[in-house]
């Protein structure tokens, strides 16, 4: 079957992936759309750094255990399929069912993140093979390219709701790419305000303030904070969701005190912190990654309910031939948020880049 | 007057300070104890990058604004003093009434935190001028030099009271300084258990288990948290008092999931931190600092009402002759925890270090 892996660094197309055949327990679905998310743009371009710091990690799960680079990596976490078959002796939806899940699988140890994989297709393939008890349906008549918006909007609303904010409070949001939006969007829907926040790009302001944003702020000619001493926002919680080396260290020394930093776009090398500037203003960092069963599942029901609508965070749509431009296109801000991946996708028409 | 004062890195004896008058809303005191700080020693070595990073710091109030560090700099912020005489139409205790206060002045524009002035002396100075309506009584019959204490067990019962930890819940004290004693004393009081508590130095770990802790560790033979799985305690809250470069991120690399971090040793270098590591555990940090006036009371009033006995704490006197000496003895772990200053000791003691 068809897919694009990461093969030094580079996504490659193969048409030569074995096929997939459904264990006891496991569902085949055709992917019908998945999602670029910048992490997996960021692992390709650091994937050893990567693999060498979760190897220094003790007492927390990896996403990279077991993984050999020197082979091809399959990747896409962020993926809407449709149920083609069950394995023996599964409960299942019908075929034709359209799906998603949490990417994971459940294994005899419990459910096994699954981001990067040299031997299990994720959404970047054609097919994939999900675990039967994780699947969730999408409600009839969702368009799937909106139903693959759920696993990003999902990171969102765990964030918002680890950072212990009370409706009617505002919060700054610093960085206005995929998870920045999918806060700003959480945010709204818990009714917090003012949402300020920031992006270098205009395409990016344009769609934090279309997607709940209630001031947007280019932070080369206004500090956010300065903004928000002059809207008067009582906001204390500042969410960080750019995720480039020194934003920490340059938030927490620009916050008021008593700030709660949440800390969304987690910088993957070792960074630079001044603690002191943390203790001068007795502030505190919240990491968070990913999101429960339940937010996901809150998620899709948000979508599907047209409580937010994600159709303006979808800027683009490319056939599995062309996951590797998908990703070289991604790296400007102007003109990408959210890229979905289509198999269906006839081979190699125009992208709609 | 006689004083202790910060000259070019080195603690320097003068006998020629200007004498103090108080002013309305100030009283003038003998000092009969200040304990010396680490953060004091750590001000000495570094004071002019302190004095930078404080510079680029925005939004909250630092210990060094105006500071000129080409003159002289007062420190001593752990005192007690006996009032000699108020300034006038002030409300002040009778002279010999024995005080401490939080080390603060009261200014037209609020409380002003002292640690450190090119203009008024702290207490490393045979008398210091205090604000009459911070004062706190020493209760009748309580050893001045155990009053001194209240200052850094209010550190640690502020640190403890920000964990949010509960009763009957474990913790983990990573370094057991003056800093790391208070907090293991205040868990104590807390009814926290098991506390496990890591230094490398021996004396530290005996006083440490004085002081509270169930289990002390040498990291130099024993991870604090394969001590903590060991004896299987359920601890998610670990305290950072120690303070030096690299611990912060050890730490979150080496916690379990979910942990929070209270961050006390508060490292005043950039330090680095690999953000991926607190992305992967959810894990929080708290920074800290200093306490509230209720909470420096109520530090005094569990000394005074014997509920934590700090005798063990005080390893050294030395008169003001000497603080120098103290400064440099106290880079020794195994000697020392806490050196009490006592400008009454007769000049050219033999230190009782």
């Amino acid at each position: 079957m068809r897919a694009s892996v990461l093969r030094n660094g580079s996504m490659i197309y193969r048409d030569d992936v074995e096929d997939l055949v459904p264990a006891k327990g496991q569902v085949l679905v055709n992917v019908l759309a998945c999602g670029v998310c910048g992490g997996d743009l960021h692992f390709a371009e650091h994937s050893a750094q990567l693999v060498e710091l979760a190897g220094q990690l003790r007492g927390a799960p990896t996403l990279t255990d077991g993984l050999d680079l020197s082979l091809d990596v399959f990747m896409g976490h962020e993926f809407v399929g449709e149920v083609i078959a069950a394995g023996p002796d599964t409960d299942a939806p019908a075929p034709g069912s359209v799906v998603t899940s949490m990417p994971a699988l459940l294994t005899s140890q419990g459910m096994a993140p699954r981001l990067y994989s040299n031997t299990t297709p994720g959404g970047y393939a054609e097919k994939m093979l999900l675990s039967a008890p994780l699947l969730v349906p999408v409600p009839n008549g969702l368009d799937p390219r909106l139903a693959a918006l759920t696993e990003p909007m999902a990171v969102g609303l765990h964030a918002v709701n680890k950072a212990g904010i009370d409706p009617g409070t505002g919060a700054i949001v610093i960085g206005c790419g995929p998870a920045g939006i999918s806060i700003i969007a959480s945010l709204k829907a818990l009714g917090a305000g003012p949402i300020i926040a920031s992006d270098f790009s205009p395409a990016r302001r344009r769609l934090a303030m279309l997607m709940g944003a209630d001031n947007v702020v280019d932070p080369a000619t206004e500090s956010v904070f300065d903004a928000g001493d002059r809207i008067g926002t009582d906001a204390l919680v500042v969410f960080e969701a750019v995720g480039i080396p020194k934003i920490l260290n340059e938030i927490v020394r620009e916050t008021p005190m008593g700030t709660r930093i949440v800390v969304v776009g987690g910088v993957m090398e070792p960074d630079v912190l001044v603690p002191y500037f943390g203790i001068a203003k007795e502030a505190s960092f919240q990491f968070v990654q990913a999101y429960s069963p339940a937010e996901f599942t809150e998620s899709l029901r948000r979508i599907a309910d047209g409580e937010v609508d994600v159709e303006p965070m979808i800027t683009g749509e490319v056939g599995l031939e062309d996951v590797g431009l998908a990703f070289n296109q991604l790296r400007n801000p102007e003109r990408h948020c959210k890229i979905l991946v289509r198999p269906g996708l006839t081979t190699n028409p125009t992208p709609t880049l």
